[in-house]
């Protein structure tokens, strides 16, 4: 569950003065999100999302956030809008934490992942990297390769309890990126822009078949494009068996090109993109796993699943392992 | 997070297609209920609420609780109301498992109990006991004292671990109770009836300050009238710090028996009633404690804060402890 905390029915009421939205008539917590708590709002005039921000979000990023939602969405891209309060404000205080009500999209996110499902996103994923291109701020990608570095240690002392060798195959992956990541030491770069840097299943919205809008955009920074698409081919075309779906991967990469032609240099760089991606959520997972009291509320989710990604990824040698030819991407 | 059963995006259009409740816009698990997966079903026709019946609810049952909702509001208790698939039938089955659509009430469950929320709920509850007092089918409280005494059995070995002298506490509880309960072993009975059996906070919404309606009936069942109120003098008079609010059990007392006045039996049987109720809270918190697995999605609740409320009643000696004098009541 996500919800950390708790609104009193005193305090809803008082928050809710404050906005021209009408009448609260029912506000019930959902199984969404897990950075945030997050409320179902329905008023007079529909509904709406509430979210309070919770301890792992820095309140200082959250103008950053709402801004590039108004920003995207004035270029086409669905996604959730903050409705600012009777003075123009959308960031607020709720129950002492920064909170905001957010537009209701439609649609679901799909439970079974479909390769029409992964075509639809390639094309919004580019759509999404075009639109946030005149972003102006700027917002460097904490859990890049300094960020994985805190985590190896931070990760050491549990990493074998969850799986013997853990730790050693964390560092020397780590040391592995770090003497290959592009732009770094002198190494030559990749296209940067605004990137979502979560785009999961559950984050995309479909109905009717048809992609109806992306949300949750509380990971997005600046860093390379292509690395947001390794991100999506590690969440989207593995199979709940562990098999990677070539058809998936393809459709993806395929639909992401038509839209936005990639580099030859980003091209190459995918499978060590996709490295980098894998051991991100794999650090991320395993920092929860090892630091969730039981009986938390949130569900761990298997940092080994991203062990198993990685080693698809370190052993894939070119893009065919992808499903493509390179020129078909460029 | 009380979302147990994951739904497809095809299963659930599949489903919907039998209803004639408009097209699906958006469809949430929300973190109500303990027992069974709940969605926030957003049609075009507007909000309904999704619930797949879990392991602990026999199907059997159903029918009878179902049953109960539609009787219920035919008699003008809001509560929600069955949906019935084109074909008539309330009762499908979506993702392997029994499922109905109900109903979306308006209100939100008081997170802060106020006296004025205690005065409404005895009236409410008095009221649900006149509605049900001609529901034809009868259905055992599997929760009373046999059931209570399988429960203690269960715990034993993992009680003292919780609380030591624990399993002897409860052991000797539940021998008292066998020699006092009324209507057991030629004792004579009180007024019998369907009881709600589980009318805590957050199955009760207000809006507006006005108590907007009843959900969650799936431990309904029939017994004596009297023992539901004491199972809300337990769930709604106990302040977070442990201490009894003479006030709010007062309010509660009272304006239920302005509308279903009390038998001097059932006025002098209230202190055993509400230790029985601490004793079946506590025992089923107590079994889900220590059956419960470490990362679980349920959020365990403290079996100690029963232990706590059954040693105020046991010092109870009369109701003027409850705030009252018994000719109030009757």
């Amino acid at each position: 569950m996500a919800v950390y905390t708790e609104v009193t029915d005193e305090e809803l009421r008082a928050f809710i003065a404050d906005y021209a939205i009408g009448e609260v008539i029912s506000c019930k917590g959902i199984a969404e999100g897990v950075e945030n708590s997050n409320y179902l709002l329905v008023t007079t005039d529909g509904p709406y999302i509430l979210t309070l921000y919770e301890k792992r979000v820095n309140p200082a990023d959250l103008p950053f956030f709402l801004g590039l939602m108004r920003h995207l969405a004035a270029r086409g891209i669905v996604c959730p809008q903050p409705v600012p309060g009777r003075d123009g404000e959308a960031l607020r205080v709720l129950a002492g934490r920064p909170a905001v009500i957010v537009t209701f999209l439609t649609g679901m996110w799909p439970r079974r992942i479909l390769p029409e499902h992964c075509a639809a996103l390639g094309k919004a994923l580019a759509q999404l990297h075009l639109a946030g291109a005149d972003y102006a701020t700027p917002r460097p990608n904490s859990l890049s390769l300094d960020g994985w570095r805190a985590l190896v240690t931070a990760t050491a002392d549990g990493a074998d309890g969850v799986k013997p060798g853990l730790r050693a195959a964390l560092a020397d992956e780590l040391a592995a990126l770090a003497s290959l990541w592009p732009g770094r030491d002198g190494r030559p770069g990749l296209p940067q822009g605004i990137i979502h840097a979560d785009l999961f299943p559950d984050n995309v919205f479909f109905r009717d078949g048809a992609l109806s809008g992306l949300i949750d955009f509380y990971f997005a920074c600046s860093d390379m494009l292509a690395y947001d698409l390794a991100i999506c081919l590690n969440a989207w075309c593995f199979e709940p068996d562990g098999a990677f779906n070539v058809t998936k991967s393809r459709l993806l990469l395929a639909n992401y090109a038509k839209v936005r032609p990639l580099t030859g240099a980003e091209v190459a760089a995918l499978p060590l993109l996709a490295r980098g991606s894998a051991l991100r959520f794999l650090l991320t997972r395993l920092y929860d796993w090892v630091n969730t009291p039981a009986g938390a509320l949130v569900k761990r989710k298997d940092p080994l699943e991203y062990l198993h990604k990685l080693r698809f990824h370190q052993q894939a040698r070119s893009l065919a392992d992808y499903g493509l030819a390179p020129e078909e991407l460029t």
